[in-house]
């Protein structure tokens, strides 16, 4: 590993974030709310100003970023209710039990999650509210009770200023203490905050190498911790004979939608579709009205998102429908964006050559592989590496569905039933998340409430006297928060 | 990394193992909880040859055998509860809502937790049931719906070679698939099944060494899996000046008779322990009769024990109270077992000089460490790296208390007041784990019924009819499973 020199700036942060950690930590999860309910308030009494400046350094469209800010503020308030339930601390209390038939007394034991400690997070490019300085990281660690270190994506650089600005003064003004949230910048400053050993954790959003460089580099700490990165996903789509005989072109109309919306830039794009050959979906896919060329995120995406489709389009098995890549520039500056492309390549293809053609095409592409038999479905569905979501489009009589959906729930965090997997909502039971490569902590989410137990762990309490024990493990339980007492759930004194 | 050619019969291991993976997974935990319990009936109704077996390869007494026997088959059955009252499924179910806040329609989505495929546990020396071959970490796994290839401990191979047999025969008649359950040999044989892509998770109870080195053999696969391994653990305990006053005598029988048991082989061994320089709990210890020699597992443990000790002993801050390093042999044959050894330092020394203070002496060995002034524990809980336990002997006025406990918390997975640390109860709200390098994972528990999330990984089904959902995920819930609807708890039907 290279020894390269501190920089200062940075282990200032860490030891404000430090800090800060022990004061966080001991906040009540209602302080904590009112808190990201503060960051909140002021995204959206900012909104006009943030959204100016993210149309300059992204390119995204105002509709899609105002309602990117709403959902970004909705996710830090529903991080909120998390904390007022109180569920989301796991409390467990067994009382002593001379009689445990373990074979030895059980003593009084308590247990509660409790937060890691600071947390490095790398914002996305592709979501520059959602998946950035104010996003879903931010908002689970800070809910959990970690500071976060603000690892800045490069593609919206004022904008990251601006919102970190905005959640600094929010948090202060809310009473949070110094140092719970910082904003860095540079690969230099990420790696060197990853790897101080008062960071107890990371997260990331992006491309899988960026991603397991990351993760690699937490793993190879003198300590290791958690690193929790989100990367590539082709997001299959499996489209059986009956559903195309009876929907073809609403199945052309809705991946038409999907793998263009936001000129593809979304990592749950459809970018891998198994067709029956002897259907009308390419048919109408081909004969629908391409959405205009969108521009994309910046240059560097451009750069990556031709390189891919010119590898793919190189295919010997692959074949043009629509688009392609000669007269994308690949050094994009606002000019000429790409226009949607529409591949073709057949199962044998796909079977034999996996690792080419189930490549992660992150822009407006997609690849339809057709096949004849749905047998077909099953042996591609083996193929798969992990996936942040998989896709049926089906009729629930089709004989080959059980076993797929089976074989799906194995490859990928989400499955879909005759919906586009674009378009990720904020909920409960969310799982944005997959085996490798979608990500590198397969049993994570990264979207929905879930994604706060990333940043805690259990901490059991054995033989303490009341007063000593953390609010939430207490008989008494005054906050009426969620235990499960001697193996049965209880909740406001009632036993539930 | 070296290229070994691959053993065929543990490709043959790996094989069947996964393709019991698909049966096992679609068990139904019900039948799951039989398979467990005909393991537990099966050890239960093997136990005097087991123990008989026990006692010859790992010198263990045969009272701690039998209970040993007596906690495994428990925890077999707590695993089978476990399964009975499927809340660890975590089933979330959100229906469909057009007026979601987050500015867009919420589908109907749906989450559980399902296994991850094949898992390799590495099986520990000092609990040759508990945390080997049917031990905890195949409980969970079982319980959880993976198959589990076991990597024996060479400690006790004709033991390992009995309990698999049994195992394997247990579960055949119970039903569960062939393969879903194998014993290798070898630490050849783990690294293959280790790094074999089949197989989604790793487990481990042992040294830091050994758990850091798969650790960082499954981080190293293309796909990179879970591995979580509990290792090291000086387990420090902290008497208050006034806890000293108080009850010295008592506080020496209790430490003496714990860093003893089991000639002091238990990773929540009391490694560690902080005594005011002026108590008598120190004259009170070392005028008790020790306990008599003890054999220890094995030679290579007793030669790593006197090793660590003689490096203790031969500290220039560290005298020798009782026993010490002369006379103890390094290659363990039977014959001249060692005794306890009580060794004593200054708070001074052990700041000053952590790393090599606080390093874990596996066999019966304390290290006394006196201080002057309360503040010193809180110095001294900084300098800890993360641990399994760590315990206050104190009294609930102790101006220190509060601080300590909160820094500990920090700091180790399990605390314990006026309690001792070894003895671990397998409970709801155990937690066997914490910070590394006590763990590779501070997020999971090694025992108690938490384990069994080491080996989950959540799904989630958006838009899929009944028919096609997973019985815990169905509006009826025929099972009466817990689930959280609309983000709120119901179960058997009634909102709690």
């Amino acid at each position: 590993m290279l020894t390269t020199t501190a920089d200062p700036t940075v282990t200032a942060v860490v030891d404000a974030a430090a800090a800060a950690a022990e004061v966080w930590a001991a906040t009540t999860p209602a302080q904590r709310r009112r808190a990201l309910d503060a960051v909140a308030d002021s995204l959206d009494a900012h909104v006009d100003e943030l959204v100016r400046i993210a149309i300059a350094e992204t390119h995204l469209g105002e509709p899609r970023l105002r309602g990117e800010v709403k959902r970004t503020s909705f996710q830090l308030r529903l991080f909120g209710e998390v904390l007022a339930d109180g569920a989301f601390l796991d409390a467990q209390i067994d009382h002593a039990d001379p009689q445990w038939p373990m074979g030895a007394p059980r003593p009084d034991l308590r247990r509660v999650l409790e937060p890691v400690g600071p947390v490095v997070i790398f914002a996305a490019s592709n979501f520059p509210f959602a998946f950035s300085v104010a996003g879903g990281d931010t908002a689970s660690a800070l809910a959990a009770g970690c500071p976060v270190i603000l690892k800045a994506h490069p593609g919206h650089p004022a904008l990251s200023v601006l919102t970190a600005r905005l959640v600094t003064a929010a948090l202060a003004d809310a009473g949070a203490p110094d140092g719970v949230f910082a904003l860095i910048v540079g690969d230099g400053a990420g790696r060197q905050a990853l790897t101080d050993p008062r960071v107890k954790a990371g997260s990331f959003t992006g491309s899988i190498a960026g991603g397991r460089a990351l993760f690699d580099l937490a793993n190879s700490r003198p300590e290791p911790i958690p690193f929790f990165a989100e990367m590539g996903s082709v997001n299959p789509v499996f489209v059986t004979a009956a559903a195309a005989e009876l929907r073809a072109e609403a199945i052309a109309r809705g991946l038409l939608d999907s793998f263009t919306l936001g000129a593809g830039q979304f990592c749950t794009k459809p970018g891998v579709v198994l067709v029956p050959e002897k259907s009308s979906v390419i048919e109408h896919l081909v004969s629908m009205t391409l959405p205009a060329p969108a521009p994309m995120l910046n240059s560097r995406i451009q750069a990556g998102y031709t390189a891919v489709l010119a590898d793919l389009a190189d295919h010997p098995e692959v074949s043009v429908l629509a688009g392609g890549p000669s007269g994308v520039p690949t050094n994009y500056e606002g000019e000429d964006p790409p226009g949607p492309t529409i591949l073709v390549t057949g199962i044998a293809a796909l079977l034999a050559d996996p690792d080419t053609l189930l490549t992660e095409c992150f822009g407006p592409t997609v690849l339809l592989v057709t096949y004849s038999d749905e047998s077909e479905l099953l042996a591609a569905a083996r193929s798969l590496d992990g996936q942040l979501t998989a896709t049926i489009a089906g009729e629930p009589d089709d004989a080959v569905v059980p076993e797929l959906v089976r074989l799906l729930a194995g490859k990928a965090g989400r499955l879909l039933w005759n919906q586009w997997p674009t378009g990720v909502s904020v909920t409960h039971a969310q799982q944005h998340g997959g085996p490798y490569p979608a990500t590198t902590a397969p049993s994570s989410t990264s979207v929905g409430t879930a994604a706060i137990t990333r940043f805690l762990r259990p901490v059991a309490y054995q033989g303490f006297p009341t007063a000593l024990l953390p609010a939430a493990l207490q008989d008494s339980n005054a906050e009426g928060i969620p235990q499960r007492v001697d193996g049965v759930l209880v909740q406001r004194g009632s036993e539930y």
